[in-house]
């Protein structure tokens, strides 16, 4: 019971594969629901199961609160609860999920309510999305979008290296992984044409990012400093921010990305909490020049998170990897993100998604879009079986994994995915 | 009881100024609580009283579905029950209140229940916010800020008069009027110094627009017809868009306007529905070039609703006018704002609130901000009393003001005040 849930040596009763994303060590949350119970409520990943948290609610084995706070299609209202009931409560579920402790282990009928097969269970969006703030903190990705379209000496804007640039995204289209993604429509005018002519995007795109869950709110003109920032992310998604190149490159003068990214933002079902993630913490890029004071951090604020892009092109049979990088690469931390946001005056609110930004890194190989990738369609990447891609097309699956390698065991987030559809 | 509420011949047993806002032709909805009842609970304003929407409901005197409608802090509910319960509860309000109908006027313990002086009423935000988009379609508006920025023969965007431009803004600072605003924090960069430093802002400024609140949803990867998209809109607030010019020049490039917008968006505290304005419809400006298909509107959709904007100085006694435009300039309309919004594919959701975008008019004395009336910041605007603002200064207050004006009544929509405090 004194060990803590991030220990190594820690294993459950239930027997986990240690290439799972989803040992004792990690614990996520999510929303499902089964065939069986078509009620959504809140659940805990592990190993190929779901803990269904609202039958140990209602059985007495949680003590978080309100009785109900599991029962609902959201984590919002656990969320609520604020960083003393997320520890106590993770560290409760690992208890009753070790090997060593027999309440669960030894209880059949519990075990057999509390515990649904993971290929049983349908997963739902895990939180309602208050709002939805998406950033361009990867100096990577950012250089790499600025030699395409500016050139060389211009790549970064001048206050790309000052603060964390960001825009406000659209709240309405979150969707959990495996929901289709029909190709929007909109204004295209290619640079050659004189008028604009209304149809479907031909320039899809993802953008590989990770995606911070706000778990607690922020007082309307107030500021954060370093720690209440960290203290309010509750955890991390895989977030794919799906983007129409065409339809931006038309309207995004002055105002920015509207309805090029507004038809769909995909995320993992699996919130992996941010004190999973604790052990991979470490330092970010040296950054130059030192942030002014109301974004500096005294504690490592990056995570050493391997991800992995992979497509399966339409009538492929397997999906092949297109870019393999790591969110250590981010240059705005999450929490300098989140400093940042507040700064203003700017009210945070349970269930902000920020995303990080396009995730790339100094390599090639570890583009986190088809933009660069494909470097604006002129090297078209080139999958097994001879398709090529310089964007997506009809029926392209689009997978993006994460974890965090650990010995013998790692915090993974699953996976986040997308099939392309048909514009109507 | 068959004489349609818009009727210009209906009289209210409760005795209205010809001047008040809230004449039986309006009936717009708000949330209110009183010192004796601080609960949150739906109400219509009727001249100076607040018609008490729960109470009737309680009463069984409005049968608009389930129980409670009218119980909470938010129209919403109301509002997600659609256009058809929409016009059939505001006949029924509208038949409560006539001179002639008995129910209500000779209930005298009903009235005394139902009728609470607007005096005594504490007005909340009317409905919870769920996306929040500000858009930018005065061409007049964009003219003046693009002669001031570019030059008179790049005045506007090669964009702009193909589509209503946009930005996604911050929900969680929308504000009911007399929310206090404090001046904002962020980055900021004169063009004359090499490095950002961090301070309050020095170019605050106020935006005059009107906020479209949609009332009904639309599907993920749908479109809308005009008719649709007119039956979403359930009403209008005043909207005033403060806005930090300093930080938004710094931070704007290339996402657009983020914390510079995001501290602050007051809204009036009644919404007047689209159907009370009926009356009052009138075409917008001659679009030219021809809009695209899915952007053409066969009826008119502009509105004729007089504007005003007054500013009480800090230390002066009255405030004084420094605005006076109408919102029937609008280059696009409400309409062809939201068919816009959903043409990707972006779901609409009820409580989503659209700003019009800065509305200004030809004339000088027409501008709807402190940039474009004291031309950014060179020739200030000179207030009664020897005051003078290029943009406003602690203890300043703001007041927005908007009506139609029917032959002998108006239909109004009150005022959205706003007063600033010294940043902290």
């Amino acid at each position: 019971m004194t060990t803590h849930p991030n220990d190594p040596s820690l294993r459950s009763f239930i027997e986990i594969d240690p290439g799972s994303d989803f040992p004792i060590q990690n614990l996520p949350y999510g929303v499902f629901s089964t065939a069986a119970n078509p009620t959504p409520r809140v659940g805990v990943a592990i190993g190929n199961f779901v803990l269904d948290l609202w039958e140990l609610e209602q059985d007495s084995r949680l003590d978080v609160g309100p009785l109900g706070v599991f029962s609902g299609s959201s984590l919002n209202p656990f969320m609520a609860l604020g960083p003393k009931v997320w520890t106590k409560t993770r560290a409760r579920i690992s208890e009753l999920l070790r090997h060593d402790h027999p309440e669960l282990r030894d209880n059949e009928e519990l075990r057999k309510q509390a515990l649904v097969p993971m290929r049983e269970a349908r997963l739902h969006l895990p939180f309602a999305v208050s709002g939805y703030t998406d950033f361009y903190s990867s100096k990577e990705h950012a250089t790499n979008v600025g030699v395409m379209f500016r050139g060389k000496d211009n790549a970064l804007q001048p206050n790309w290296l000052h603060m964390p640039i960001a825009y406000n995204g659209r709240a309405s289209t979150v969707v959990v992984s495996g929901t289709k993604v029909k190709r929007p429509r909109g204004q295209l005018k290619p640079p050659n044409v004189e008028v604009p002519s209304f149809g479907p995007c031909k320039r899809l795109d993802f953008e590989l990012e990770m995606g911070v869950v706000v778990g607690q709110p922020s007082a309307m003109g107030g500021m954060l400093t370093e720690s209440q920032a960290e203290e309010m992310i509750f955890g991390f998604v895989l977030l794919n921010d799906w983007s129409a190149r065409d339809i931006q490159q038309w309207e995004y003068v002055p105002l920015g990305p509207f309805l090029a990214k507004a038809f769909a933002t995909s995320i993992s079902p699996w919130v992996v909490m941010r004190e999973a993630l604790e052990p991979f913490r470490l330092k970010g890029p040296v950054q130059e020049p030192v942030p002014l004071d109301y974004l500096k951090q005294a504690r490592p604020q990056n995570y050493d998170l391997e991800l992995d892009v992979s497509l399966r092109a339409a009538g492929a049979n397997a999906p092949a990897g297109i870019s393999r990088t790591n969110f250590k690469y981010m240059y705005w931390s999450s929490v300098q993100q989140l400093m940042h946001h507040a700064s203003s005056g700017c009210a945070m609110n349970v269930g902000d998604l920020l995303g990080s930004g396009t995730i790339s890194g100094p390599e090639k190989n570890q583009r986190g879009s088809l933009l660069e990738i494909s470097w604006n369609g002129t090297e078209p990447a080139e999958l097994p079986g001879g398709a090529k891609r310089a964007f997506l097309e009809d029926g392209d699956s689009l997978v993006m994994r994460g974890w965090c390698q650990g010995n013998g065991y790692r915090v993974g987030f699953g996976e986040v995915e997308g099939t392309i559809l048909a514009a109507e």
